[in-house]
């Protein structure tokens, strides 16, 4: 499987859609809007008040999320050109950047309406933010959320064909029951990624320039035994049900590997020390709640009905379907996703907690 | 009618899109690739050889013909470095931009093979190039063919909907039983539209920067008498006959209008001399013909059996789709262009020339 070929959010406005189902992430997004907002406006400053400031938020995605960035930073710069009394705001040039399977079609219909009200120039740059997006040193302000724990491809060491190799077996994700060889696979990979994320973002930005990237996070060392782990257990388990009613395929199950990957707090940290073109302004770790989310749909009358279950199998969905259908077909989706439903509403029948751990952390080009 | 919000070639890849309808465009691109090549080639040189070169192309639209200009320039470039024995070839970055409702998610999907090949950053850029697209001087080379005879609405007068108003009775273009105001109308919105696009270019163009616009033309005074006359000709009579057996409504006929002007090559060049940024380094005026189109159709086997009255059609479908479903309906559509390419058939058994004139200007920003 070819993630940068095959993987997107799920298109569209439909049931299914991210943009339908995408609270979670929105709530990320407001959770961040801070440091964000202070991040543009020290990018500002400390890149010499450009005349022309360029803006690039990376995994873009489509919907309601995706011009929360564009429209924070333009507000942010705004602030400042207030705060020092300038008067000639400079030319904001937005870049939206996702993976060439994203529903571009959708997000440019939405430009329109959004330029109307802000004053900007927005291009989209289809990519992999696994490599060079951007000319060298053309940006001022790089943002990425919930987007940098997805990995560039399962690592390789799981995708060995040889029989003989041991497997992932039963598992999808680093499992209590996975041979140790898979967390440091995962580590690995996470390591490989991130830093090429990081050589990349650095010839990119100027001197000065800022970024802000959230990601999915684990507090502990070992990545099954919190957090977004549950996600995945109740998932495998439920391909594992339907195989057992020969509703799926074991092979193909022991074959499968989520391209993702909870690093933590200090695996970021060393990272980004050993790059070494980047300053930490702050690191921090936070937690958002499933309940929140359900909440929030309840709310904006979204998903009034929808219970915090069905709500995290949706948002799931919606960020897993093409890799599922791409190693599954499409025709076991539905019913996996009503059986992880199912597995989900028993586990919150249980617990009434359940969340998400995220990093934030904002950087600064200093050399 | 909102042609900024209706307006693009049909998308996709299927018998009615542009991507497969679209060779006499192709036959125009080539046709002017040697200016084009030249004028990337000065427009390198006289910006000082800078070490990103930006290079947009306006109205792009999707299929086989989007890259042909990106990857003409970065052949142009190559061939500089090369002449000058320079080693360091400037960073590229293609801008490819179109109207909103363009097949921009077809045109994403063939980016990563183009990028396998050719070394350069591209963005997408939705909007109405009858605007600002790009931050102030951020451009070395601008291109544009075949797109700037759309213009940015109908003209206003012909829009009126106070009903004492004369209109353009049985017409959907200038045409010999038109009124005088017709033309004038026509006109006056080609020379404010195509006034704006300079000046909006002019702001986007460094000092030295090239463009090269290719439009359709026309040689003599009045429209109704050459060249692209007879394509809105004929499709106002397939509109009348359909009207006249009741398939169509006869007010809508007379309401509509085909937002196209082909303009004279004084039009053109005392356009540019007024709005006073550029010079023109070259102005030519050359001819495509339908029956060349037919040929390379034939001999790429891409429509071995067709006419070049079905090709012409056809050509023609690919690009009006939207503004007729827009303003007709989507029912009338395909039984307007059979009876068009039954007219067009007429037309090429007695006559068996027939084509466009087209103008290709290369200009210089100079202040």
């Amino acid at each position: 499987m070819e993630v940068e070929q095959v993987f997107h959010m799920n298109g569209g406005n439909d049931d299914v859609s991210y943009a339908k189902n995408s609270t979670i992430q929105n709530l990320i997004l407001a959770m961040t809007k801070r440091v964000r907002q202070r991040a543009v406006m020290d990018a500002y400053k400390s890149t010499s008040f450009p005349k022309i400031m360029s803006i690039a938020d990376l995994g873009c995605s489509s919907g309601p999320n995706t011009l929360l960035v564009a429209s924070d930073a333009i507000d942010a710069v705004e602030l400042v050109c207030k705060e020092l009394n300038q008067k000639a705001l400079p030319e904001l040039q937005i870049l939206l950047n996702d993976l060439p399977g994203n529903d571009f079609n959708g997000l440019i219909s939405s430009l329109q309406d959004f330029q109307r009200n802000h004053r900007c120039f927005i291009s989209v740059v289809p990519g992999s933010f696994y490599g060079r997006l951007f000319p060298s040193q053309s940006l001022h302000f790089i943002h990425s959320s919930t987007c940098l724990h997805w990995l560039s491809q399962v690592p390789p060491e799981l995708q060995n064909r040889d029989n003989n190799v041991k497997r992932n077996k039963g598992n999808i994700y680093i499992s209590k029951t996975s041979p140790p060889f898979v967390l440091e696979a995962y580590s690995n990979q996470f390591q490989s990624d991130f830093s090429l994320f990081l050589k990349c973002r650095a010839e990119e930005i100027v001197k000065g320039g800022c970024m802000v990237l959230t990601l999915m996070a684990r507090k502990g060392e070992h990545p099954s035994i919190e957090g977004s782990y549950l996600q995945w257990e109740l998932l495998a388990q439920a391909l594992m049900d339907m195989a057992s009613q020969g509703l799926a395929e074991m092979e193909k199950i022991d074959s499968f590997n989520i391209p993702f990957y909870t690093a933590t707090s200090e695996e970021v940290e060393n990272a980004i020390k050993r790059e070494g073109s980047f300053a930490i302004n702050s690191i921090q770790i936070f937690d958002v709640g499933w309940g929140e989310a359900r909440d929030v749909c309840a709310h904006t009358k979204v998903e009034e009905k929808a219970s915090t279950a069905q709500i995290v199998a949706k948002t799931l969905r919606a960020a897993l379907d093409s890799l599922l259908v791409s190693h599954f077909g499409a025709e076991i989706i539905d019913e996996l996703f009503q059986r992880y439903s199912d597995l989900m509403e028993g586990y919150f029948s249980k617990y009434v907690k359940g969340g998400l751990t995220n990093i934030n952390v904002c950087v600064q080009k200093i050399k």
